[in-house]
């Protein structure tokens, strides 16, 4: 799967800023792909991208018409059809995070068929793919793991993509959700696949590379998350990470969405992740601390950072307010000096 | 999922004892359920299950003909599609653990539809799953956990059934695999569901039940291998034990197909068992070790479970060879004394 570019970013008609959150991401980590935005009325938050018609897209070149608003229960509303079907029938590829299968829709399917577009649920995976084998590969590899699923592990592997490359390190970004699919451009929703295949296409994602490359890979869930911890293990185990970043939200006290259960301490979790991900790599290593301090005040954040910088003897950071340099310094210093 | 019985159990064409397992396995648990055997020729091995025509047990009263052939690649010869096209002409269901989607044989989906009879293909779950919770529960589950796949979990979950029912336990077998599901009549196969509900599915294959009842969920894969951890994580943190059983095979160097990775240690599997399996049961304990010991002499046998029942203080037995009424004196012991 390769999502072609320019993206029109549809954003949908609700004037709530969390559901085009997809968007924001895209745009935010992708700007080059991002032709326009498609607002159905003003009271939808604008990205300041141009918002041009479908129409105009096409003839500008656009090449996916990306449905980058969350809608409740990813169910595709039946007046978005219509809007989809005219960027088919223009030439556009259409891309889709929705639970809901695009082909399901007939008007849908037939449009892309005749048309000769390309529909991308990613929510759905078609591909046949192998189950793992834990084969150490070739290259390097480093995995973000968190206390909880939302807590920044997409966004702190993608600003320690942006910053390896600013100091001229081969680094990819290999996308393990919907947004990270589509900011990308490729990736595997590995939620999404039959569980006998998690480690498998986590794999798959990360194959063999150059030596010196080092292959991000987006982490999911969390170890001790009740709901989620399956697919935490298997990232884990197939992507065999030689480095390890601890994601973290500060305050927050309770697993998401479950407020019965606490969130892990960091202490356990790190410890964990290292036992665990030894299965298929010898020497795993955190590098680093990623925190969401959106909390704290400015100065409390840096207390707090500070504080778990000297505790685990790892440079901390967040990485909205503060990047991941001293993370990359500290990489660099472990595995290229 | 019912899956009504009596069953014909279809043992195919092939003459390899290995490709009749999954009937075997039925008729072993469930002899009650199984009414005759179809067999394509006479080199096929035979269950000494009465040798049936379709028409006639139809006639008799079965209700589901079983596919309980192992097929490579899991794949439907097409020269079984008439006998399964009759059979629902017939009036009965068919129930199928093969990857290959029944309903996606058009001949197929037509004689169901038009008979009004059922396909249960087993690796393919349409029910929409929750996802997990890890709130607590009320009754008592029991998992059986490896240190590999195929280590004889779903045996020892059986014979555990069988004998503390003997006892009058109130025990319930909980299927996670096809051919749990076709021993039990229902179930859910965990590793076809999608990863996000591994948990979901375990949950609800295990709901709340009277306070002096046994749930034992069937274990799959194993925290340490590197293909299927996922499944096994899911399942642990979704069955919440108070009671584990460790499995395992005497003289298994290796993990199955994976001749580069060492087969765990059993101490160490004990341990993160109990650690991970306390996120959602307080107090999660081992009562007992269920080894397969073919590749042993009996007396080899012997020596070797005993000198695991000193280490680990726990009773150790093969329940193939020796039952399990040493694990359920204990399990007595621990919890209902």
């Amino acid at each position: 799967m390769n999502i072609p570019f320019p993206y029109l970013l549809m954003l949908g008609e609700s004037k709530d800023p969390l559901a085009i959150k997809t968007a924001r991401g895209i745009h935010y980590w992708r700007p080059e792909k991002c032709m326009g935005q498609l607002r159905l009325n003003d009271d939808v938050p604008s990205l300041n991208l141009p918002d041009i018609d479908i129409q105009t897209a096409a003839k500008d070149g656009a090449k996916t018409l990306v449905l980058g608003m969350a809608n409740a229960g990813g169910v595709l509303a039946p007046h978005f059809v219509p809007y989809i079907v005219e960027a088919l029938n223009a030439g556009m590829n259409v891309a889709s995070g929705l639970h809901q299968r695009l082909a399901d829709t007939p008007a849908i399917a037939e449009a892309a068929e005749k048309s000769g577009t390309a529909l991308f649920d990613l929510r759905h995976s078609n591909e046949t793919l192998p189950v793992g084998t834990g084969i150490k590969r070739s290259g390097k590899r480093l995995l973000t793991v968190g206390t909880d699923c939302s807590v920044g592990k997409m966004f702190t592997t993608l600003a320690l993509e942006k910053t390896m490359k600013a100091r001229g390190l081969s680094a990819t970004f290999c996308a393990t959700g919907q947004t990270g699919i589509l900011i990308e451009g490729n990736g595997i929703a590995v939620d999404a696949v039959v569980s006998d295949f998690i480690a498998g296409a986590t794999e798959a994602l990360s194959p063999d590379c150059e030596p010196n490359q080092w292959q991000l890979v987006e982490g999911q869930g969390s170890l001790l998350n009740p709901a989620f911890s399956g697919v935490t293990m298997g990232l884990l185990h197939g992507a065999q990470p030689d480095a390890l970043v601890l994601c973290h939200e500060a305050n927050r006290d309770t697993i998401r969405h479950l407020p019965h259960m606490p969130i892990p301490n960091i202490a356990d979790i790190m410890e964990l992740a290292v036992r665990l991900a030894k299965l298929t790599n010898p020497n795993p290593r955190f590098v680093g601390l990623a925190i969401n301090t959106s909390a704290l005040s400015e100065d409390e954040a840096k207390r707090y950072l500070d504080s778990l910088s000297n505790q685990y003897g790892l440079p901390a950071t967040d990485p909205v307010r503060f990047g991941v340099d001293n993370i990359v310094d500290n990489l660099i210093h472990v595995f290229e000096e």
